[in-house]
């Protein structure tokens, strides 16, 4: 079964080029001249339209569970979004119960994964509970292709841990090339803030910002990378959301030290003010780090450009406002922490393209081609290459459309970016060869997708 | 009661000038033009001397418990040891026990020192555990003139504040106007590396500064002044040691917010390589934070020059080495933590003036004047001032002597300072009005000194 | 003849005490305990008043030829104006024409200066011809007490040196310990601004301040910096406007470089909006560097708190609007640099002190202390002590007044400040023991003031 | 005529994947799986090789005139030893002379290389000459694809560019979308401290480097920096040799600066301690830069990894030792600046990759495909894509080979790494499709190399 997508341009991190990409089965044979190929079982026709690797989204959270309830969106459901949205490719992540077993924890999220993804899934592990043996579990993870482990600076009492247990988790990482992945917020200083501010009777959504400045993010992220210095663990600081931390990365980068960051959509067109709308509608909003002024949005932006964030995931943790979000009405503590976005990543980045904030090129790379590289999927995923897996996109860079719960494909009953105009639509979706999303349709199947066992980060020296 | 102290260099915070000195009583009388006076009932020939304003240590620890035994300076012996060296005035710390009351904390101090100071003396008072009544009593201190309050990011079992409490006290003390003083070591994680030493088998004194690296200082430093930063208060880091924390302040006083440090003579004088002397003589060495590799010196006496350390005080905490110190062979961290040294600092920084680190009214600066208006005691102390306590010192610049615990008057069976030859000596000191030390003699006496009530920190913008 | 100023508050950098100041001759006899001295020739009550060392303006062009006309103050007129406002000692500009001898040109300025001053006077050199001769006379100019060269980076053609010639001087000045002074703003690229400006038919005087933009004067205030680094120089920025220039000072400071930087009150309390008024009225603002965004006041205040902005001098350069700021109508490039204001430096910066921007102590230090010690004149000047010169002011820290050309004593025809309300008024002046100002009414006389000569600063390392 | 390169592994940018080369006429037909493909007119085989795109050297002075004696490479000779290194294109200096018209220059230019070049080549422009003119013709350099102009801030009275000038320059630069380079060491002070050190007698080769102090390149590089900011001119610093120059650079691209920087393999591998050889052989590493104490090389290579260095070039400028750098013996002045270095840029770079300072796709980076998208060649070159000129190097890693003039095929009489021992080898090497290296022999032709007309840069924001 091959597959011509052609007079289309390619997309890689490198820069666009015009070609024809040849599929043979699940694999790319051919990435070539146009017109070199001429015949293939189907053929797409991609004039005026990009070919882009297959996007990769580095932090999902599907059917998770969380104070009580779990997030809304299935494997299923949250991986065929992800599809629509032109993201082939997710990696989610496996949550470790106090008392548990890492392996264990793994064994249950290969069993809630397997056989529903839409497209091709992996796993990071959240370690939550530092002792002797999940330590050494994290050897069997790093030999069963889980090699990044989150922790938590931030939920004292849920996923906390110490620096001791950081250090300790650090140091093991250190041994076995594995990544130390940081929810960086000082969660020890946020619960006073926040016990602080539900005494003064300040219990709106806004205030889950408020409680949560900046500064507190700066700090632990200033932390973490101290920690990581004094043990030599590459450090990947996830859904960064302030210049306080951005400046803490930076500095790190320029030292030479192993640092990353990324940042989420929602930092990058979001603000506080959306947590301040009336009517409890700011509980939408709510998720960690918080929003923040808009005036981070342009630093946000500006460590895009410059590399000292190098990947843009979702974080997509998505919560019903009926019956989840409301949980949290009179007590902005009590609202589930997360926001829907899987299915858009792709497009709000090309935002950036069309106002310039970004390359065409660096839009790849930073949805697609760093996640790969960071996490040790390249280049089987997030190029578009001969022996890659055929994760494709063939995208309209003119079409426009109008973001909405109405006509989106998460599990979820509002979005974020309600009404928001966006230039660019995906239109062909091939993954590892097949066609998942075509002519406005969706042709995947549940349990299609695999999973991914995944090699070390390409980035350390 | 006049004396006279004629012919002397007065030297001041804002330089030196040739003056004379008469003492009415317990204060100054006048500073006046050479030979503007000449009679007096006693008249002390300062002659190609300095008259200096008594030093004063903010920083000292007498007979204070410290793991099932306390240090072996009582207020008698360690305050004419301070007066043999100069210093007039210590300010110690009252150390509250988890459970026990702040105000009741004070009393106990109180009676220990009150009738026994043979100089001068104040509190800050250690705050350990931190609930809502001993915020409260963080007022009534205030009001008792001790509106200092040290807090602990090492010590974990111990002293050792959450960021959260810490949050709490400082939020207390921006209401107040009181000082926190922090102790920044991130103690959680040196705690992990002290235990993978011990059970690594690295037992010497040395690992005591091995498994507690300046990055780690650098850390806590960054994070008590963000964590001063969210909440308004002022901070005061106590005895600064490395580079890696020096930078932090810099950056903070650089950005003008309310941030000072101290060093202590111990960092710009020793060197891990004392640490690593054998047969356990590095224990006499072991204090935290820890000596540091001897290049962090130079970045010190810069921190002096630039005022982002803006005092030396001795953190004098000695404990002997037979009997005390050896309680830690074949365990370093059973070495009780602290030396001696209230009796040397004005002589020791001194040797900063000999070889041109620092100028002779920067000498004065750092260990008297900023002292007193850092703690609220200016212009009673710190200054050579009609009015102010006639606390003075007569200094001969060029006598030298030997530094030994053959001939030293603190309470310590070793000098960490052993044999060092010195520039420059005390020769007569001054306690309100009286001489307490003169002509190679103690002439003080057990109990003159008095409990000084304190002002605010006169820094604070 | 003995005068007694009792029942004030001396005000030194150290810090405000209460006590009486006993003058005798022309200078301070003692500093005494309220009350210790009561009787003298003359007794001044200074009671609710501050008793203030005499301010030192540190950089004053009085009678300065420029294009053509001469700064529009006398020696005789200046110096009164600056002892209305509590200045009692000058140091000025010896302006060497190119091809002059300094030397000769020093011999020129004492004989304008001389017999003609209110209050004592020092000279800076401006060198503005580098050759062999002037290189070698710079040692004679430090025997005669003029160890301060002051050199431009800005006007080409006029004073500008190129950066070998700054680095022949600065040699130099490393060799016999004297100062270099920059005015560090790009002239180079300025004049080629200005030029495409003319060009544009932007011509209006605000474009003075949009043709010198602050990223000008922050890369020549590093480039000074790194000259000086290379050549082991002292250095003092004059009239530092901006943020820019403001941040290569600080890291220069934090890095223990000798490295010293004024700012002058238009900086802190005018702002560009005022060189944008209508009418031409912009021109009464034309100085160089010019008048910024208002933003950049708050971090020249932060400067001033943090040492890195050491002293506050007014770079007093008068030209009257009529006839002389004229010659720039319809190009702003011919506008007379320059503005007036030795006047009302004391009281301008005693606003610091009443919004709470410095403190009474730091108000004197960078007035008078930091000027004096920066330019040898310690402890003759600049601070309350035996011995001292008895430059004297008493301040009145609650009156009021209002600024006006209706009413000051400078003679030019229009105020910088016209219509501003201020706290604090100087009452009482006194210069080497004589009264100068007193009840509103001047008592000095020309030619009261004499020449000093002065020492190496005392801030070197 | 279709050639095969099969069973290598293809190095593109972002990172290295089994893949079969096509080649078809000049350009790449097809990047396929391995097998795909299996007849063609030619095959190569690749097996245990890296294929790389052609290495682009954007830093050259073939047959320069300087100082009355020319580069000892013509454009013929300096291409073929290029193509035997690996490196298939290479963007050359026209030399605009004082006077001179910029378009007459770039005709000389175009007569110089054509018809004589084994490999592609294009050109920058210097310009020593700005005036209205060649400001004029800056825009008719860019319409013939010229579009990066190069300025000097130093050698004054040759190329030296007034700030004013530069300003003029970069004013145009922005309207046009051209770059500007940057030869960044301040000329002026140079100058004067060579004047010093040949009064003094300082006259041997290792006299170049100290008269030229790294804090004078980071002085001018902070300089262009700000002009580039006040203008909004995209600037790239070429041959950054320090780390003071680095810091510039990082601190300008952490802001988001359009500004970028390239080193040379000089920089990397040899120190200052090869310019005090004995016997005038340090005159055999004269450059400008000049060689820095070697651990200015640990922070190159950091700054490579950072990306705050895009590029290595090698400011190939060779000399013969024998009548061209022997010209400075007793006057270090003299002495040609210059090295050889375009043969060996990429085996050297490579000894990075073995010794794990950067990856093997940054390898390629930097070498290659950064200098296209910089200098608008791709991804007509420096990407191995379909479409591409197939400029095409088989590199064997593993092969080991000494430097050295014995065996060297640049045009001059010594080798600045002679005895060097490296590991990795080029082995074939294609221009547009046409074998020029292969079997260790040389296959190309004068001739073969043509123009290129670049577009502008594609890293502007």
């Amino acid at each position: 079964m091959r597959t011509l997508i052609r007079g289309g341009t390619v997309v890689n991190s490198g820069g666009p080029f015009a070609a024809d990409v040849l599929v043979d089965g699940e694999t790319i044979a051919a990435v070539a001249a146009p017109g070199l190929f001429t015949d293939a079982d189907t053929v797409i026709d991609a004039t005026g339209r990009y070919v882009l690797p297959g996007g990769i989204d580095a932090h999902t959270h599907m059917e998770m569970p969380f104070g009580g309830t779990s997030s809304s969106d299935t494997f299923a459901t949250g991986t065929a979004a992800a599809a629509w949205g032109g993201t082939t490719t997710i990696i989610d992540f496996a949550v470790q119960a106090k008392g548990a077993s890492l392996l264990a924890t793994l064994d249950k999220w290969h069993e809630k994964a397997g056989g529903h993804c839409a497209v091709d899934y992996s796993f990071h592990m959240i370690v939550s509970d530092v002792n002797d043996t999940s330590l050494k579990e994290m050897e069997s993870c790093v030999a069963a292709g889980v090699n990044s482990f989150k922790m938590f600076m931030a939920y004292p009492g849920v996923f906390y841990a110490t620096d001791g247990e950081i250090l300790r988790a650090m140091t093991k990482a250190r041994e076995t090339g594995a990544m130390v992945m940081m929810h960086a917020e000082n969660g020890i200083a946020i619960d006073q803030l926040v016990a602080q501010a539900l005494a003064d009777g300040r219990t709106d959504p806004v205030h889950h910002s408020l409680t949560r400045p900046p500064e507190l993010e700066g700090e632990a992220t200033h932390r973490a990378i101290a920690l990581a210095a004094v043990t030599g663990a590459p450090l990947y600081i996830v859904h960064l959301s302030s210049r306080h931390a951005l400046d803490a990365v930076t500095a790190a980068r320029d030292s030479g030290q192993n640092v990353f960051a990324e940042t989420c959509p929602q930092y990058l067109f979001l603000s506080i003010e959306d947590m301040a709308r009336p009517d409890f509608e700011g509980a939408k909003f709510v998720c960690s780090p918080p929003l923040r002024p808009a005036d981070h949005q342009l630093d946000l932006w500006r460590g895009l450009r410059t590399n000292d964030l190098s990947v843009v995931s979702t974080d997509h943790c998505p919560f019903c406002f009926a019956g989840q979000k409301e949980l949290g009405r009179g007590d902005f503590s009590r609202i589930p922490n997360g926001m829907p976005g899987v299915e858009h990543r792709m497009d709000l980045l090309h935002q950036g393209v069309v106002r310039g904030e970004i390359s065409l090129s660096r839009w790849v790379e930073i949805s697609a081609t760093t996640p790969a590289r960071m996490f040790g999927l390249y280049p089987r995923k997030g190029v578009v290459a001969p022996g890659s897996d055929a994760d494709l996109v063939v995208y309209d860079p003119t079409a426009t459309q109008v973001l909405s719960a109405a006509t989106h494909h998460m599990n979820v009953d509002y979005s974020a970016y309600e009404g928001m105009e966006l230039v660019g639509r995906v239109e062909t979706v091939l993954s590892r060869g097949s066609v998942v999303v075509a002519d406005g349709a969706f042709h995947g199947r549940e349990g299609h997708g695999r999973f991914l066992d995944r090699d070390l980060c390409q980035y350390l020296r």
